[in-house]
């Protein structure tokens, strides 16, 4: 009872195929609400498992053939009709929500990183590697609708930089960051032809990565191996980027070589603090969410990898890198910032999410292949289920979140 | 082609009616995406219009038959499958959201003012004017779950409380206020049983409405004819309430009557503050969001009735009581703490409510009998459809906030 509809519009790098169900149901059957549903990235076979939160139970369908999804991200389009992923290999793929299927694909590089949909929902961004730069498709009809190089000059030198960290950012705009190029730079997606509005230097120690405060404020840009990141006040973009610390100046700590390197997406801000996991410490640095200076940190277990906040902001969870830690989760009190609980959940956590108003939590365990359900208020997971090498969990609530 | 099922399954006021549409698309077609579906208080008739943020239109399909609409609110199931209405002539209605059709009503009282689905997204709470209470539905079945009678005992008299301000607390919880009991009492949802965990005294000024704050931290509740507001810490409900002064102890300021009494779901939260719009005087009042102490009002060029947050929190916009003024909204830019923007866009504002990521703010006009869609960065209106006296303005989004 299935019905494929192949649409080829070859045109350079562009094509588009329409896997679609006949209104028969028999998808929908299967499925509970839209809202409750939950893709897991199954990294070792590139393809996407769905998890019904509500039926509490894995969908029979899965989507395959997506490519590389090494570090893939998931996006939402507002109007819930659209998932989007950009790969590793360079494919961008859309899901239909509704018929959880492939619905549509383009090569819009060799290798991308990062993809983000922009505020009015108008626009797809992905953030490439290879070629680098950024490709802004229309989230309707996939169409490229700008191909922005990010080719920078350097002491005379002409650089192809990689770009990365990309999101959506308040009044239409994308922000990334030119790893190479050492630039933030801010892209009008309110005007046709997508202009460069603003480039701002970061320091030139290597930027590998972004993130942006929920509130869409601030554009933080980590550095490799230094503990100063770049910090943008996006009100203001004209004053340029600021450095900030990430410990006590003079004060040393056990810094080990790190197993993991943290993405800054692994950054929690709640209440007035922002919660960073530090790179090769066993430490979550605290800094104040509106001066960004450094507050102090909190021991952990091991080197944490993902911080993430409970909805209502009076608790971090953190993950760990490492054999002998990262099938513990540790919760933080955002108010004693103590930790408040030490427990285990499964071997090799990749990654977590709150459901949005903070009953539950999902966690993926890659080596031991399961997604847990955990009930906040008992620690205790409810469900678990099967998943072969999950990795990344993306609830379709993301949609209504800024930098998401 | 349409097929409608009714079940009647009369027991006490229990009355299930589900109309649904054959699966030949014929709802569908006429619509965008789940996520991007506003729906619209007709108040007048007690229908609903439904707009597409999308399309850009208003959907052909009305929901009509729904009773009382006099201050409705609506919320969400989180998986997206349904939206409840309580309603003054004590009907709860279930949306389908997905065919935009009715999908169940029962009876909970005779006059039902407020409505809140827990955490968990398995039960649905109305707040009851008559007979004072709170019944508690099965989200799923809208089998009656618990019928909860506010009655308490004061100086020796036994009171039939009405209860409002009912919302979602973290942990499973509800919360709502008694309006002659003078008591919040917050609900166990997480036990079969629903026992009422905390009775918490306020002040006995009479309590008219309550809100909680978009983190689930703080539960306000407002008293008719007063100045003073109590706040409940929900982290230690055990410490009671404390009373909370909306202006300058001493200072006097230009009180007339209130036209318009505003309701607490008027209260913006915005970075570290609070901004209140004060019951018949021009002036939107500023709390600290963690110590509640007042810190100052900004003036305005009305009596203000709602202020809302932009999600970027960079923005409150307030609409206004009285003739003179309500067709207008300002901008308060919220470090500046100034007006920033005063511009009209339609007689008698009665309800708005920014996107998610906040592009768009949508606003209806009652007066005019319209809806206008504004652009935020410009603050135009890019599109208006006619409604007959509309009101309340709800997107599917609500389904993810807290206390929303």
């Amino acid at each position: 009872m299935k019905s494929v509809v192949i649409a080829s519009l070859v045109a350079g790098s562009l094509v588009l195929s329409a896997g679609m169900l006949l209104r028969d149901g028999s998808a929908k059957e299967l499925a509970g609400g839209l809202g409750a549903r939950v893709f897991v990235v199954e990294r070792e076979s590139g393809s996407l498992a769905i998890y019904d939160l509500e039926q509490r139970k894995l969908l029979p369908r899965r989507i395959s053939g997506l490519g590389n999804l090494n570090h893939a991200v998931m996006t939402f389009s507002r109007d819930l009709k659209y998932g989007f992923l950009a790969t590793r290999s360079g494919k961008l793929s859309r899901i239909d929500l509704e018929n959880m299927s492939a619905a549509g694909e383009v090569y819009t590089s060799k290798n991308s990183i990062d993809i983000a949909v922009s505020q009015d929902g108008r626009f797809v961004a992905a953030a490439e590697y290879a070629p680098g730069g950024v490709t802004i498709l229309d989230a309707k009809t996939l169409a490229v609708r700008k191909r922005l190089r990010t080719t920078v000059t350097r002491d005379g030198r002409t650089i192809d930089s990689r770009a990365t960290g990309i999101v959506d950012v308040p009044g239409n705009r994308f922000a990334c960051v030119l790893m190479e190029g050492a630039e933030v730079w801010i892209i009008d997606a309110s005007r046709d032809d997508f202009p460069v509005e603003h480039r701002i230097p970061v320091t030139r120690d290597e930027p590998y990565d972004a993130m942006i405060t929920p509130d869409g404020r601030y554009y933080v840009v980590g550095h490799i191996g230094s503990d100063q990141v770049s910090v943008i006040d996006l009100s203001w973009p004209q004053n340029g980027a600021k450095s900030v610390l990430l410990r006590d100046a003079g004060e040393l700590y056990d810094r080990k070589t790190p197993v993991k390197l943290p993405h800054l997406a692994a950054w929690a801000v709640a209440r007035d603090k922002v919660f960073v996991p530090l790179v090769g410490e066993a430490r979550l640095a605290i800094l104040d969410r509106w001066t960004w200076q450094y507050r102090g940190s909190v021991p952990l277990r091991g080197h944490p990898v993902y911080a993430i906040r409970s909805p209502h902001e009076r608790e971090i969870w953190v993950s760990f890198s490492g054999e002998e830690d990262d099938a513990y989760l540790q919760a933080i009190d955002t108010e004693t910032l103590e930790v408040k609980r030490t427990w285990r959940v499964g071997a090799r956590i990749y990654h977590m999410d709150f459901t949005p108003r903070g009953s539950h939590a999902l966690v993926s365990a890659n080596k031991e292949n399961k997604l847990f359900l955990i009930d906040t208020s008992t620690y205790e997971a409810v469900d678990e289920e099967a998943i072969d090498s999950p990795s990344g969990v993306f609830g379709v609530w993301r949609a209504f979140v800024i930098g998401l």
